[in-house]
């Protein structure tokens, strides 16, 4: 199964969670569910993008040219006349265009006899009609969408929400996430180890990035290698809208997590990506199950490129994973048949961005996986690279 | 001023916040204040990569070789013997190599008359010493520093940490940002604007962004264009890391940041930038002081160029926007002298990554900027760009 296969089929069978409306000062990490539609129309007015002069174009059609000043115009003080004949109206950034006026001279181009009404200014360039105004609705027209049922609303798109007049926002209701350790070698993080032991990591990494994704963590603990022992934590939890276990996602007679889902449903088993080979996309108590694999880095991998893009489409919303080319410092050998996540850092060789493939490449390795910036992809059979050589990488998101 | 230069000045004056010891569950986002020193070797001994058949090497120079099942070893169950020549112990992903056992067969290259110890085990490759063993130590080692200070503690650290043996973390006290709209043609989020006036959005875009960025967002209210207003508000607050102000960063006789903080201190005024050339940084009230020009898409890209790096700084880390190169779409005419930050989206051609300039580059169109991808960043007399030729361009961060 390739990897965009096995995403697609992800996708496909989540549903979307419910919506609620919550003040725009909270919605930051939120996936939109109604689109967002304007109040206002901004600007309001033609307003000025510079500080200078207002005047009719007409009257500088040769420089320098001679304007008597009549007024000021600023931000939240428009001035209320009509602009005549080489009247000249003193103008700041947002303010808006008198009446007449149809275009603004920089404040550089010009000098003043003084700062009063009726002083000479003397502009040292042409007018040009147009110029330095912005025209009312530029940006936003009031009844426009503004921002689009499904967007991920980032602190821009706050921003944006706001000054179009809204205070709240329709937003999915984050998905609830269950993760769940399975493996007897596991014991929760605080407890001593015994000799043959390890302590449970990959769930609070898995948490902590559930979180930064936008969803909701719900801890499930561990489940020991005993079958049934999925089953029975998962019944266990309320409302949750996914399962993810890491570890017993293999073919060994003490991974039970696809023998757990044959009363549920095995949609599929195994994936073509390194690492991360064994994972499961299934079903058990009526709830979606994605099984990841244990080891921390097949975990973290599988999550960055399916649990994401899960989370987005339970939410509404959409994620991509976008990868770009960038020149690769060392030989590559050729790929075989899995998909392949090659952990990497950035080298800036003046002010070329370059990537360096890690030293090793096991998937037990947590502490490379922190220390890379990010993933090379190589698709499967890709042939071997030189060094110089265009790689396409996946930049690591800085929360993940 | 350039870019460079601007926030060289910015981060060489910016203290470290004092640090606090917390859970590791909490710690996600903050910065690390000391190193994490592992307690825990990882792994404890040398254990199995895969699923198969723990041998020694020597037994299998040639294949097939036939050897004798003679228990089994899984994660967290140990086998307890010792290998003898031609015996075989089955053993799953993550369990403890036996003693004696040099090499490890994968289950795909075995056959086994039945999963009894006795059975006879049919091993079709070659042994190979060392294979698909993770010698002790290999992620971590008793002792090692795991993740220095400094660091940002994404969810692969919090894993990292939890497995070395770490419950908590020392972290840098989150920086408490104060900001300042200023303007008198603001009014609050949630209030119906006058003619000339337009609602204040810059703050809540700050406070979203400043929050993702790992800070406190402090809200100073609004400002309004009188001498000394700036001062008066930043001196009522408590215990400010650093004050952040929209708007009043320019020229104009109604802009008052620069004015108020001459009784403090001026360090810069002016930024080679586009957009954001009015940008201030200072010293009010014993607090340092950036100010952010007023229009939206200024304030925005000011945010991630400066206020970013310089809440890394406060937090005792660092933060780099990278740069990578990626066709453009169309052409584009020579550049000024001041570094350009061009909005812009990305496209995806046949698996190649192109980026495509926003139609409009005003400075006020917030919209232009909530839907953009990534910034074109263009320095000082770039030469023009044909469509097809490589520009740097910096991939927004999907909080920003």
């Amino acid at each position: 199964m390739p990897v965009n296969a096995a995403l697609n089929i992800i996708l496909e069978t989540l549903p979307k969670t419910q919506s609620k409306i919550i003040p725009l000062t909270m919605a930051h990490g939120c996936y939109l569910a109604n689109d967002i539609i304007a109040s206002l129309t901004l600007p309001t007015h033609d307003v000025s993008s510079m500080d200078g002069y207002a005047i009719r174009a007409a009257d500088a059609v040769t420089s320098p040219a001679n304007f008597t000043r009549v007024g000021e115009s600023a931000a939240g003080h428009p001035w209320q006349g009509k602009l005549h004949p080489n009247q000249a109206v003193r103008i700041f950034t947002g303010a808006h265009i008198p009446n007449g006026a149809d275009c603004v001279v920089i404040q550089e181009n010009a000098s003043s006899e003084s700062n009063s009404d009726g002083a000479l200014i003397t502009l040292l360039t042409k007018g040009v009609k147009g110029r330095y105004i912005r025209p009312a609705g530029l940006d936003i027209k009031a009844g426009d969408i503004v921002i689009k049922s499904g967007t991920y609303l980032s602190a821009r798109c706050i921003g944006l929400a706001i000054a179009a007049g809204e205070t709240n926002a329709t937003v999915s209701i984050s998905p609830r996430i269950g993760i769940l350790s399975t493996g007897d070698e596991l014991v929760a993080p605080g407890e001593t180890p015994g000799p043959s032991q390890i302590i449970s990591s990959n769930a609070l990494f898995l948490s902590a990035f559930v979180k930064s994704c936008g969803a909701q963590p719900v801890d499930l603990g561990i489940a020991f290698d005993t079958p049934g022992a999925i089953h029975a934590a998962t019944a266990k939890a309320k409302n949750l809208d996914m399962v993810v276990t890491t570890g017993g996602a293999s073919v060994g007679s003490h991974d039970h997590v696809a023998g757990d889902l044959l009363d549920g449903a095995l949609y599929f088993w195994k994936v073509a990506m390194r690492p991360g080979k064994p994972l499961i996309w299934g079903n058990i108590n009526n709830i979606p199950l994605l099984g990841l694999p244990g080891n921390p880095v097949s975990t973290a991998i599988c999550a960055l490129v399916f649990l994401q893009p899960a989370i987005a489409k339970l939410s509404g919303g959409h994620h991509k994973n976008n990868t770009f080319s960038v020149p690769i410092t060392t030989n590559l050998t050729k790929n075989d048949l899995r998909q392949d996540y090659v952990r990497a850092t950035f080298e800036n060789e003046g002010g070329c961005l370059k990537v360096r493939p890690a030293y090793k490449q096991d998937s037990s390795m947590m502490a490379v996986l922190a220390g890379s910036d990010a993933l090379i992809v190589r698709p499967p059979f890709d042939p071997p690279k030189r060094a110089g050589e265009l790689v396409d990488v996946l930049p690591l998101p800085r929360q993940f």
